[in-house]
């Protein structure tokens, strides 16, 4: 394997945003609501809405809509299925945030700033790019570059996405790797010749649901970072 | 003012591209020719190109081509009028590279460091994105986001290219600063509602090209990014 560059998926790969949507719910949401709103729940339900929405402009039903507008149309159902449909437009706004500020998984900053030195590294997420660029100064993110479906118009996995991601960094597919949680993002992934690398992330969803301890699929399976930068050392 | 980010140009203004694609043609060219190509000359003669090749794609005469590929065209060209049209083609994409491994101005790395602690920092260059992030990797500049020309499929000073910016930043043009050692690059940036800052570079063009020492239409006017960094200090 000749890989130049490495792309991440972010939610659930990189950062966890289960507790960081909680965390924020809880803080935005607690004192309006009392015991109302389970915070983890509604990160939970918050998430759920994610694909659907997404495949919505996928499917051309809606035009292009970046994350954060997503986010916030699911929010303003969500609110009401939650019973608090008063909350105000500045705490909307601000819940909305909560996805630019989520914490990354212990392993994500030292295991990126390993892989930096000799590879490329990068974003490959349906995030927005401001959404991106706030969290990696806030957690201290080292890309290299952001790659966002904001910028191709196109929301993972739609092949133009993978595309256009070796096509941006001057590469081959086989000369980029993307790495995620997700068996179906690196599926994907691989139908546009890219490499491939499975992080198992057991938490993501929380202790109900477990994730595959590895993809055979994939070129690698690690549980971190860290492992990853073990293998792919020149 | 409330400038949250900063967008630079960069061939020129954070890169002295004279020195180094005359560095890199000296290498590639000189035990083949000789005293016959006067380096420098070729790296001024390159450049003169730079803008009439992206006037063609602004005007709709040619597609989108990225920037890699404007420099290659004009190469050719140019090889042929300095009278070496024998250069092989790994020589020829040797010479392209040259593009992507331009040193900083000395200030530049020290200033952009500063500045990134209380802003964002991005590119915005005419440069495809390949060519940004190879340079920021090699040269050390931190930024927190490389936007393009090629991300938006139109070249500076297109209007379009000034919008994205703030939009994909999620941020009001007025809180973003274009910093530039160009006038017309500020000029159109301010016609599109950006901030500016005008960087005196007296090199750029070496010792027969004086550039004006300030721009009294930008915001501010310094000679160095850490100049720069002191007027923004919250």
């Amino acid at each position: 394997m000749d890989v130049r560059a490495l792309v991440f998926d972010v939610f659930g790969t990189v950062v966890d945003w289960r507790s960081g949507v909680a965390r924020d719910a809880r803080a935005l949401l607690g004192g309006r609501t009392g015991a109302a709103v389970d915070p983890v729940a509604f990160a939970d339900a918050w998430r759920s809405r994610y694909l659907p929405s997404m495949d919505r402009v996928r499917r051309g039903e809606q035009p292009w809509t970046n994350l954060d507008g997503l986010h916030r149309a699911s929010l303003d159902d969500l609110l009401v299925e939650f019973g608090v449909p008063d909350v105000p437009e500045p705490v909307r706004a601000e819940l909305v945030l909560a996805w630019h500020r989520l914490d990354p998984w212990p392993d994500a900053v030292d295991g990126l700033t390993r892989l930096k030195r000799d590879h490329v590294i990068g974003t490959l997420s349906n995030g927005n790019v401001a959404l991106l660029v706030d969290m990696a100064k806030r957690a201290g993110l080292p890309w290299d570059v952001i790659l966002s479906a904001e910028l191709v118009g196109h929301y993972k996995p739609d092949p133009e996405v993978y595309d256009a991601t070796a096509r941006l960094l001057g590469l081959a597919p086989e000369q980029v790797m993307l790495v995620a949680a997700h068996v179906d993002d690196l599926a994907a992934a691989r139908a546009r010749g890219l490499r491939t690398a499975y992080v198992y992330r057991p938490d993501e969803h929380g202790p109900a649901v477990a994730p595959p301890p590895a993809d055979p699929l994939a070129d690698i399976s690690v549980a971190s970072f860290a492992e990853l930068a073990t293998h792919l050392r020149p």
